[in-house]
């Protein structure tokens, strides 16, 4: 975030004021641009940014402020203060003033008081349902900021893979009826920091400023009002943070803080994505470093975390967006393709400051052991300690798809969804992962599933009832399409509805087909019925192997048991309940949350042809 | 094993001596038929079955020992005795004398010293490589054995998949020096005992008597002189048992000892091989039951080892075929269908017996997690507790056939072979599992291989260079083909040369084509070079991520360091070596072992067109 960038917010009270002299340095950054007071850790690294700046000395008079250390870098335009805040420290502003022989001028700062239980704040879990959108393709809400000046990638809706579309935050804000009326109570948008880049700025995968939401999505007092009213409909909004990498549009590449702060240097050494490497007991050291240090792309320089000045800069800019905008969570990008021991570092401290709140990362393998390497309580054979509560459950996703499309056999459909489950035994708590039936870099469900309405039911229902967290994608509800092979472009289609003349409305249901229309409210009533479940939430699972294409599992508390059964046969078929008798009592009744049918099920129960049950035992 | 099977025998000692009483009754099974001083456990349960038994008294009069407990079952025609034998006890003759009223008879019994160094017997490790034969399969040695009366499956070399061919422990005896040629130093034959049921006897996994071996291959005296033979020969022998069921012809069931003998009380219900339940947090009881209870098939009655006198007595045939072959391993087949409890006792009372001795189990599955799970110092979730030291390498197995028949890209070929090995930190001592290019029930490795002999070299290599205990299979190293899908008949087809008159002899290459000379050669010459590497069998491993289609890694110790160098490429690459400077020596040069060529590796090496390189760095 450019200094100057704060003058037009109602938070910005760091615009630079000269006080002493008029020859003083051109500051261009102060980050963090202010803090709080109360923080669990008594420490505050600012990094200040301005020609010529390390030659000043700086002062702060200020009670329970010290500044105890200063950093010196090869690049004398940075500066890098280590403050000591007292915890009984009261809030309010300072200077920081910066003295060079006779000159002297003041960087105005902030310590502002928290907001009432910001430490306590709980992430998500079980009880929810996340949304993950991209907030470039789900609705345009305001066109003021579509075409702005100083951003080279222009709008370009008819360049489906790499154009900006013009979706912002306040189509989001305008939607948020729509969301919470089918029934999602978290919000994951792909990243919202600015990408100035000159192509791909879409995605937001590509920083180019920390602290700063792109202009064209909008501002950061507008995400705090985004954020301010979802919570107002029972949404918490979770953060997508890029740790690995920036965007090599990033204003540090203009004028970088040392030669140590990208990894190799600043050259560009492709990373061979040798993901088991972080576990693997007989890696070699030069395929750890390619793959932690190697670039994720020739446009995305990777962050050298073994600097701690960077190392601590990507510290306080998590911490720092969790207490400004009051997030409930962070999904981490690419998590393990950063330092293992920056990610160690990172996890402890954020969650030493927030110790309810989730975490998620992502590590892009079908294999549970790679996965439950990352996981806070996993025993790792190499000693490594981790402190996130979650990881996004790509093994389980995976299956899900690969099961439902595969012919029913020993070894194949419906058991190996049985068999995935047993690796469940290397997740310290099963149910904080993140099962999701798509996101913004696979395939879209409907596709996947041969465009199968009773296949995408049986998918929708198993990732709602799991012990999981569930996370949905933005239009899966309506079966949008997409290849089947990575394409970004066919993943990432418009939401239909989030632009003004759309031929189709999502939102009002307007232009949608039947099975569209159908899909649509399949959806909503689970995530509805899902919400008051406490057995789904929070309850045991018992599974029964599948037998002749039916799947049976059972969720249940002290205060309720829902019977799930999916049928791939094309006949209906008569399930005999016998086998259930360990959880089913004797002579149970039951009601399907989607029909409202009753069955009874003291013998035998008709399963409907390739049908979904969802009963709740009376 | 019959009483009047002994008498026959040389260790005979039991023939039924009728010494105070002309009308005792028949006395049919005394199980087991001897036993051992100085065991570690001082517990002996011997099985008597006679006709009305159970209504006689037995006594003991020999110094130490004396009889603890008796057991009645159900069925009057069997009763247990507990033996307690005092450390101190001599090897001597006794009887066991019978007393009903003024009825009494003796039965004879012997406690036999052991052989010196019994209990310090070392088992088959890394340093190994093991042979899996099937011995109806290998070699005819004795037709004097292939047509006995008593025995329903007749011989019949034209029914490939069902019928007995004739081979038998004599075959195997004649070849000792050909198996020990081409370098295996363990001979894992399929199951060695009575197999006298009507149809598919041949494959041994059926035990029509857990204490005989099967009259067809020989005797009990010539499986002991066979592995005489083999131990002056540098080999050790392989028992491969079966704890999970018998076959229906198996003299139990004309007079089963209880209705509780047999799991669901002897009738036929059969597993659905829901394997995961031993270790899936979700399973019900039904299933878990149904797996190790079900019956693996109609003709294979499942053992209810929750009966701790099957359970015992199941024990007890393991450590008296140990003690009285001379065994240096056991091989349990279908190891995780047997009661998971049970398991644990078995185990760890077998390796009470032999600490050094390796056991090896089957757990057919591509997860490790579910192989892990049977291993000695694994912490299961559930607490399970094992005592195995090794089981079959399937995940491993399975990754390596199926890499490399895949095209070579960032996430198929090589990349999951390298991947795999990240699952390594699951198992507590790696280098114990055993990693098979091929055995009796799977397709013929250069069948599944394409019949490309390029890749065939890399496979053998891989599975003889790995920190593994590598296993073959009989007839892999004359390149024997199979179908692809799952045919027994075709997979163990008779090993030509073992029939008189076969036209194609392998033992002395007369028939064989050039391809299938050129494997044996590279085969024997592998293993040769095999025996005395001590970097394979105790190094450590560093390996390299795949590029570009070839994967590198090297096997080194104090001593000595192996590079493995695999190219899939069709055209001989240049493979610059900088990259290995953390275990290569900078000036290093190298010898291929299959070739005698030198290498300088100081910048480069050019490694032929699909070849494999086994470098010994000087």
């Amino acid at each position: 975030m450019k200094i100057t960038d704060f003058v037009g917010l109602s938070i910005g009270l760091l615009a630079l004021l000269p006080v002493y002299s008029q020859a003083q340095p051109v500051m261009e950054h102060v980050e963090p641009g202010f803090w709080w007071v109360g923080m669990k850790t008594d420490k505050l690294q600012i990094m200040l940014h301005g020609k010529q700046i390390a030659s000043y000395t700086p002062r702060i008079n200020y009670p329970g402020v010290r500044i105890k250390a200063i950093h010196k870098l090869s690049n004398p335009n940075y500066l890098f203060l280590d403050l000591q805040i007292a915890p009984a420290s009261r809030p309010g502003k300072f200077d920081i003033r910066m003295q060079q022989g006779s000159q002297q001028f003041a960087i105005p700062y902030e310590l502002k008081a928290r907001e009432k239980g910001a430490a306590e704040r709980r992430g998500f879990g079980p009880a929810d349902v996340i949304l993950n959108l991209m907030p470039d393709r789900f609705a345009n809400g305001d066109t003021s900021n579509d075409r702005l000046p100083g951003f080279a990638d222009k709008l370009d809706r008819n360049d489906a893979s790499a154009g900006r579309h013009g979706g912002d935050l306040k189509g989001i804000r305008d939607h948020l009826d729509y969301i919470a009326g089918m029934g999602y109570t978290m919000l994951w948008p792909t990243p919202i920091v600015e990408n100035n880049q000159q192509t791909y700025s879409y995605h937001g995968y590509a920083a180019t400023d920390y602290y700063k939401v792109d202009a064209r999505l909008g501002s950061n007092e507008e995400y705090r009002q985004l954020i301010a009213e979802a919570k107002k409909q029972g949404i918490g909004v979770i953060q997508d943070i890029v740790l690995n990498h920036i965007g090599d549009g990033h204003w540090w590449m203009k004028d970088l803080p040392s030669k140590d702060w990208l990894s190799y240097n600043g050259e560009f050494v492709p990373t061979y994505h040798a993901r088991t490497t972080a576990s693997d007991p007989y890696a070699s050291a030069i395929d750890k470093k390619n793959f932690t240090q190697g670039w994720f792309e020739v446009h995305m320089p990777d962050m050298n975390q073994r600097n701690p000045l960077v190392a601590n800069y990507q510290i306080q800019n998590t911490i720092w967006w969790i207490e400004y905008a009051g997030l409930a969570g962070i999904r981490a990008d690419t998590y393990g393709y950063s330092d293992p021991g920056f990610l160690s570092e990172w996890s402890r401290r954020v969650m030493q400051e927030y110790p309810q709140l989730t975490l998620v990362g992502e590590e892009w393998s079908d294999n549970p052991n790679l996965v439950a390497h990352w996981l806070r309580g996993h025993k790792n054979a190499n000693g490594y300690i981790s402190h996130m509560p979650s990881m996004m459950d790509y093994p389980l996703h995976d299956t899900l798809r690969k099961a439902l499309v595969a012919p029913e056999n020993l070894h194949s459909g419906f058991a190996t969804l049985y068999e995935a489950l047993v690796n469940d035994q290397l997740y310290p708590k099963p149910s904080a992962m993140v099962l999701f039936e798509g996101n913004h870099d696979v395939s879209r469900l409907y596709s996947a599933l041969d465009e199968d309405l009773d296949l995408f039911k049986m998918a929708i229902t198993y990732v709602a009832t799991m012990p999981r967290t569930p996370q949905f994608y933005y239009g899966t509800e309506i079966l949008m399409t997409s290849t089947k092979h990575r394409d970004d472009g066919a993943f990432r289609k418009d939401f239909p509805g989030g632009w003004a003349g759309d031929a189709v409305n999502a939102f009002t249901g307007a232009g949608l087909n039947a099975k569209q229309l159908e899909a649509q409210a399949f959806v909503k009533k689970l995530l509805s019925w899902r919400k008051t479940q406490s057995s789904i939430h929070n309850g045991k699972l018992m599974h029964f192997a599948p037998q002749d294409g039916i799947y049976v599992y059972f969720r249940y508390d002290q205060k309720r048991k829902i019977m799930v059964v999916m049928n791939k046969n094309t006949t209906a078929t008569e399930l005999a309940t016998a086998r259930f008798a360990e959880v089913l009592p004797a002579s149970a009744k039951a009601k399907d949350v989607f029909s409202g049918q009753e069955f009874e099920l003291a013998q035998k129960i008709k399963v409907p042809a390739r049908g979904v049950l969802l009963l709740e035992i009376m």
